[in-house]
This record gives C-alpha cells, sequence and structure tokens, in this order.
C-alpha cells in the first residue's frame, strides 16, 4: 500500500497501535500533541538528536528498512552511553516520499520498536510527513543520569590512562561488504555491526561503577577523531600505540584479503559505536583489580593523557608520528 | 561561504558560539555528546518534535531563512503550549546540501536563537548533516509541566465550552499572499503569522490559571481538522456556530478581494498556531468573570462538546450540517 493511499492520520493510526508501550516513565506518548514523562528525583535529563538521510547516512540498495530502524535509535541511545546515561523514551521524526509503501515504514518502525525495547527506549511520539525525493530521520532521546554524575569530554588530564571497549574497525568493514556485495556471510559480525549497531548503554554503567572514569565520548567518527575531540574538549595531548587499537579480527581479514592497509579501519572506522574514555591513574593503585576489571568488560588501554603542547601522537614500532584527527566530515 | 569549505566541524564551531546561552537549567550543552539537564522537582517533563521538509513545508524562493529558523522552533513550542507546558531547551537537526553557504545557515540558526530567546528555550545542541538535495529540520523541545497539571487532548466532555484563542485564518491568508507574490505590503500581519508564528505559551498558562480548561490542542493543521482530533480523543462530538469562529480581518479582506469563499479561512488555516480548548460549564457560574477573562485573554467560544453520538457539527443561519474535519494530510 503506498502511503499516499492510507494518509497522514492513516499511517499515525497504524504506529500508534505498533509502538504502545507499556512503559510507566510515560504518562501520555503518542497521540497527543506531546510526550509527557515522569522525572526521577534526584536526576539530570540528558537531550540528544542526531539526524540520517538517504545516500548520505544510509544506501537503501543494501540496508534493511528494519535494521535502518534499529540503526536509527540506536546512535542517539549511543550518545546517552557516552555521558553515563541511561535512556528514558524516544520522539522520531521521519520525512518519506509519498511513493514509499506502508510496509516499508512499518518496517523501519518495527525495527525501532525492537532497538527501544532491546535498551528500555519506548517511542513516545514523533512525526511523519512527506518529503519530496529522499527519506530523511531524525531521533531524539531523552535518557536520565543522577546529577553530578554525567561523564563529560572535558574531564580527561594528564596521566589519565586512554581506554577503549570492544573492539574497532568491524563497523567499516560490514559498509565495504555491504556496498561492495557478495561477501556477506563471510564477515558477518561486522555487516552485524555495520546494520544494527549495539550502543554501549550497560557498559558505560557498569565501567562508572567499577572504574573512575574521567571522560568519555561514543566512537561514532572514527577513533582518530574522537580522541581528537576528546583532547580538544579536556585541553590535553594523548599519546597512544598503533599495536594496542583492538582491531576486529573480520577487519583484519578483510585488509588481508583485499591487499589494503588496516590503517583506515584502525583509526577511521565511524559507526563502530564503542567506547572512548579515561581513567584516573588511582585505579592503578590495584593493577590486579584494574586487569580484572578490564578483562571482564572488554577494556583495552590505548594509551596515555599528555600536557596539551605534547599533542596527538601514535607510537608505530618505536615511532613518534603526529595523529590525523580529522576523521568524517560530512561537508568536506 | 559554501559548507564544502567550512566542514564539518567548522559549522559546528560557528554554531557553538552563536547558540551559546546562559540558562542556568543547561549544565552541559552544544559540544558534548548530549545536552545535560537540571530537572525541577514535582515537574513531568514534556518532549515533542517536529519535522520541516524544502519544497513540502517551505519554500525558499519566498521564505528567509531567519524566518524559517523561528518558525522550526516555534511549531515545537506551539506544542508545549497545547500541553499547558513551558519551554525547557531544544535540540536541532538540520540536513542541508553541501552547496548551500554558510551564512544562509546561519541566517536559519540566529532565527531560530531568537525565537528561543523570545521564549526562554535554548538550543541545548543538535547535529547538522548534509543532504543531497533537500533541506530537512526536525527540532525537538524539552519542556515541563507540574505533575498532574499536564492537559491532554482527551479530557473533553459533554456540556464543556469549545473555545480558541485569538484568531485564525490569518497563516493561510499569508501564504496565499506569499506564494501569489506582490501584495505582501497588504496583508502585513498574515504574511509575519505564516512565517513567524506566536506559540501560545504564555496565553496557555495563563488560560490553565483563570479557567477550567478540560482539553487542549493547537490549531498546527486547520481548525476543523483539530476539532475532530479533540473529540475523537475525548470520544465526545461537539456542535459550533459559524458565525463565532474568529476570522481575522485581512483573511476576510483577502477572500473579498479575490472573490473567494472565507470558508477555507475558517476551517482550514493551518498553521494559525492558536489554542483551541474546552471549558468546564463551572466557569460559567459567574458569567462576568469568564466575559472578562474571555475578553483580557482574547478568548471566543466556538460552541459545546456534545456526546459523541450527535457527531461533530456546524450551524449556518439556523441550517445545522456535518463538519468535514481531514484536515492538511501530508500525503493524501
Amino acid at each position: 500500500v503506498r502511503l499516499e493511499e492510507v494518509g497522514e492520520f492513516g499511517i499515525i493510526d497504524r504506529l500508534e497501535g505498533m509502538l504502545r508501550s507499556g512503559s510507566d516513565r510515560i504518562v501520555c506518548g503518542i497521540g497527543d500533541d506531546a510526550a509527557l514523562i515522569r522525572q526521577k528525583p534526584g536526576f539530570h535529563s540528558v537531550l540528544t538528536t542526531d539526524a540520517l538521510v538517504e545516500g548520505v547516512h544510509f544506501d537503501l540498495t543494501y540496508t534493511p528498512l528494519d535494521s535502518l530502524g534499529w540503526k536509527s535509535l540506536a546512535v542517539s541511545l549511543s550518545d546517552l552511553a557516552a555521558m553515563g546515561a541511561t535512556p528514558v523514551c524516544a520522539v522520531v521524526s521521519v520525512a518519506v516520499p509519498g511513493s514509499f509503501d506502508l510496509e516499508g515504514v512499518e518496517a523501519f518502525f518495527s525495527g525501532l520498536k525492537r532497538c527501544g525495547e532491546a535498551y528500555q527506549c519506548p517511542v513516545a511520539g514523533g512525526d511523519t510527513v512527506r518529503s519530496l525525493r529522499d527519506f530523511f530521520i531524525s531521533v531524539a532521546v531523552e535518557g536520565e543520569v543522577e546529577s553530578g554524575k554525567a561523564v563529560l569530554r572535558s574531564g580527561a588530564k594528564p596521566g589519565d590512562a586512554l581506554c577503549v571497549t570492544g573492539e574497532l574497525g568491524g563497523a567499516k568493514t560490514g559498509f565495504e561488504v555491504l556496498s561492495g556485495r557478495g561477501e556477506e556471510d563471510l564477515f558477518p559480525e561486522s555487516v552485524r555491526r555495520f546494520l544494527e549497531p549495539f550502543p554501549r548503554i550497560r557498559e558505560a554503567s557498569e565501567l562508572l561503577r567499577r572504574l573512575p572514569v574521567s571522560s568519555m565520548i561514543d566512537v561514532s567518527d572514527g577513533l582518530a577523531s574522537e580522541i581528537g575531540h576528546l583532547c580538544r574538549r579536556s585541553r590535553t595531548g594523548c599519546r597512544i600505540r598503533r599495536e594496542h587499537i583492538p582491531l576486529s579480527r573480520e577487519a583484519a581479514r578483510w585488509a588481508e584479503r583485499k591487499q589494503k592497509s588496516i590503517d583506515p579501519f584502525l583509526y577511521e572506522s565511524g559507526e563502530d559505536y564503542e567506547l572512548l574514555f579515561t581513567v584516573d591513574s588511582g585505579a592503578f593503585a590495584d593493577p590486579e583489580g584494574f586487569r580484572r576489571t578490564a578483562q571482564e568488560l572488554q577494556v583495552t588501554i590505548l594509551g596515555e593523557i599528555t600536557e596539551s603542547e605534547k599533542g596527538i601522537s601514535v607510537e608505530n614500532n618505536g615511532k613518534l608520528a603526529r595523529l590525523a584527527t580529522k576523521g568524517w566530515d560530512h561537508f568536506a
């Protein structure tokens, strides 16, 4: 069924039934002028938004709409994780061409709902409108964090350890595989990570519980770029070791197969949505405890935060080089 | 300067400086992963989002970008007003073609900031990305309302008076004038209202303070459509009198000049952003007090809420007819 045949209010009716949630935080959700949300005393609210544009952020020739729905919410949830916050609810704006079919829009929202259920973030409202040509998505997420407990980008200081969760390079591998076509079965984890990334909500709160985390950011634009943001906001430099960067096995295998350098997978794999963070050196007073935590939470130490004057550098086979922190620029 | 030359982070830097606010509610705003907002105890938060798409919601050939910025925020603020809520802050997603110039983006954000200052709603974050062709905007607004004090669409009951603030038809007149070109000077209020609507934030809180308001919605799709939404959510009917609808003088003059019916201006003038609401009949125990309030707040009684079975009807010169509540449908 084409959207033009169902009409705007037909779409809203379908989505309202589909997205209804039992959350006791949402006093009133889809169907009124705005969502009404019960707050927790002693908590700050956290608000963030991300836009995804067809042809720029996603390609519908190889992206299932259901996965696109998941990803649209996941990328904003990742921003909450990077603040140490937990999700409360989301509101979603989509603009779709009238020639689009209702089943496609429903698939999109069903993926979005699936992600919302996985991370306790129900959809509390939105706006579904027509676009002339391209599919646009913007998701805003409200989260919460105990007052005084949010982790900013600006808290790193010289001597802190710079760490990352999980592994890097998977999303870029997934993108290369999907856009090249035909080898999806050989790189299943990467394809999955690119299409349906995991925001590190639970990992973030576990990290904060167990380590003196001084600053944090999510890896959406690639490691080098995020290191740049974090050091710039904290007015520090840093020094990492290339061999410490946890490259995904599939990324290494793809690069070898295609005889390409692994460097873009190490430094420029956007959309991995791991957490890059710094830990106060006090954590190393108990090296055994730190080692255990790092292992259990899959944390890797990349290097050390330095004074700003030392700049941002990477050590590779004993040689020190400046790290180019430009990263993914939408307009460049 | 074209956006492609400045780059994404160049744009963010410019906007960060421009949009910085002194709000003591925003603990941390633009520049981190998400905005951090101090909550007021005893309040619910209210969240809403609206999307605007070039070629569908606005036409850049006659819409100044500065006004577009104002309007993009104002339409979401109007949703807060319709809940009886007051604004806290906004996050903004925009997708613009790389060929767009930086001055245009700055003009857009300066209008948005101007609206935010007028309604105490600072911009706390956002996402500026590239689109292939069209300009796409999505604004999410967080507001707050005392717990238990929000006004929903669903609270109307038979016997309540159906009322509207201000006057209707102005936005449609402004649209007709602007899209027809050349008579802008003759209809200045309508042009202003279409380009830079006034969300009824202050009026809403004043109404709630002085009258037993039982339900409320903002007039974004046109009077008939909003009456339909309100009655449907409240499971009621209603009966209004055509002669009571407060038509703007400029709308009446435009229709006369062009020898057109005023009906579309009465029933289908979307984007007037007035408030449509119902008042418990208890308010009329003091008719003189009600009259004074209505006059001071520029409130007009359109008719009465009825049992659902009676349907939605309009009385015109003694004849009763069914009111078509379809309104503006993006996809129809």
